[in-house]
């Protein structure tokens, strides 16, 4: 099993000229130029991750949802009980949550990881269990996790990415579980962006405005509690959950093994950052699926230089929003495969 | 065969019954309450085409490409030479275009449909043969077409939207092929918005600067030999294409059905606006598949008050856009159909 570690070290940076091969080759197909917008941009983005015009198929995709529990949760940061991020993991192993259905439709197989839920799971639901702790400790008030802790949840998201590989996957897709985590998603991305906790807070699964201002406070008093100029693992360490550090060892994991891996809504957006502040080699091998309604996800996305596929005011999480990306991405690779050519096809030129 | 004018009287108000149905049950399903964003929007509008929630599967889906030439093309307002017109229906008949490799990727249909192509198609292509004349008049010196041949045009369009139906089709997306089709989407839009040319004219396929500028003086002389004030379908008539009669036929024979029907770029937009004047039923029974960068087509959703799905800087047409959408509108039936629900997995609702 591949160690976070050595994922890291493993990173590579895309290929340019399977990139300008395949900008290259579209200039050739039955189309005029560019105007398939920003599938074309897709197209050219897979082929540098993949290292080849065309790029392969980016199917099957594997979606691996990472659940965990937030000490900062008895801060009253979420109007939903904490025992819901463990009702939440048997809906997936049940096969009835969001991500289930929008997976079957796209394809795409979800695997669920228990990396910090607060409770002891029901034995036989089918989840894999990389329990590091059962639930983070407060962010406002002490570091959320120990750097060993975080270390276990680093490798246990690189391992999970390594057994998708194996079993075939050609896609790597982040998803998430736990009551309270916009809260050390806005950490992470206030600490390692430095704009204001309050631009990059949002309303999470709902909160009215006396919640909001709840939650900006006990952000500012964990930023406090915290410092500032720490490492990326530092700052993950002290800021972030469980799943976010397993999300990290997994999009590095993914990236590391040369599949795009495709980032969903705040949570990963977090975790990618600081997976970014690691290795500049990260964020070129991801692809944003959608923009959330979350302002911390648009805040990462501005940071990294990320266009967004999808745009649907989506603030779900689990995964949804760039499960709803895959056919996309996927149509993507088959136009630079599939379609004739202007010479091929005998369709003339435009004149000029 | 289904004609146009019974078609236009069959239309019905889409069931608002439904639609409130839809929109109550999202709300017990597992998941914050509006999370889903503008996939749950989408869910509600396909109860109410439907009438009925959950609703059915929008599929399979069926592309239905009406190609056709266009008389003002002699003025230079396109690049491309006419005879594309007739190229670009064999690459689609031989399965090459992006409309095809995009259609198989959703797992739709595409029938191609010659209504005015100006020139001999080969036998045995697989064309649907519906043409009513080798493309259009100059709408800048004379009508386009006789009201008989918008007529012919029109049925045309119906006659393929209920063979479609009668052959299995649970969604219709419009499709067009016509080398400067965009002047003529143009000319209508701003008859039937009263909106200036320069607002509703775009680059089409690719126009420099030059070509814009006589493009958008070729249509303030079809405006103004047009004059004001006429009915949708004498608008139609003297400033559409056979294609644009074509999508207005279909569309409505669509909509008649109860089937979804699937907007695609500026050129189905400015049918649909004809359609949209003629019934109040339309619009409500049709999707915009996405935001093309023909601002055109941005000035029709806004007019009917639709929003797009993907806003992916797309401007080829064919259907490419429309048929995108398709796993996003599927997937939205899908949440409504099979997500489960609060109370059934045991989930607790959130306090207050």
């Amino acid at each position: 099993v591949t160690t976070f570690a050595e994922a890291l070290a493993a990173l590579q940076p895309v290929d340019r000229e399977a990139a300008a091969s395949a900008a290259e080759h579209h200039t050739r197909l039955t189309k005029p130029r560019g105007s398939l917008g920003r599938i074309e941009d897709l197209g050219v983005r897979l082929a540098a991750i993949a290292g080849t015009s065309p790029p392969p198929l980016p199917a099957p995709a594997a979606v691996a949802v990472f659940a965990g529990d937030h000490g900062v949760h008895a801060r009253g940061v979420s109007p939903w009980p904490q025992e819901v991020t463990a009702q939440m993991v048997a809906n997936f192993a049940g096969g009835g949550a969001a991500i289930n259905v929008l997976a079957r439709a796209a394809g795409a197989s979800v695997t669920v990881v228990d990396v910090g839920v607060a409770a002891d799971l029901p034995p036989g639901l089918g989840v894999v269990d990389r329990k590091v702790r059962r639930g983070t400790a407060d962010l406002a008030a002490a570091p959320a996790m120990t750097p060993a802790e975080c270390e276990r949840a680093l490798d246990a998201g690189a391992a999970v990415a390594a057994d998708l590989v194996a079993t075939g996957a050609r896609c790597l897709v982040t998803g998430d579980m736990g009551i309270a985590n916009t809260t050390p998603s806005a950490a992470l991305i206030a600490a390692l962006t430095g704009r204001p906790v309050a631009e990059v807070t949002g309303r999470g699964t709902g909160v009215d405005d006396t919640t909001l201002a709840l939650k900006v406070g006990v952000l500012e008093a964990a930023l406090h509690r915290h410092g500032e100029g720490r490492e990326p693992l530092d700052v993950l360490a002290s800021l972030g959950g469980l799943e976010h550090a397993a999300l990290v060892g997994f999009i590095v994991g993914g990236a590391a093994a040369g599949l795009p891996v495709v980032i969903d809504g705040v949570i990963a957006a977090s975790a990618l950052l600081v997976a970014a502040r690691l290795s500049p080699d990260v964020a070129d091998r991801c692809i944003a699926g959608h923009r959330s309604v979350e302002p911390g996800a648009a805040a990462v996305l501005a940071d990294l230089g990320l266009a967004a596929v999808l745009d649907l005011d989506l603030r779900l999480g689990e995964g949804t929003g760039a499960v709803l990306a895959l056919p996309l991405i996927e149509s993507a690779a088959l136009v630079l495969a599939e379609m004739a050519t202007f010479d091929g096809a005998g369709v003339t030129v435009k004149e000029g």
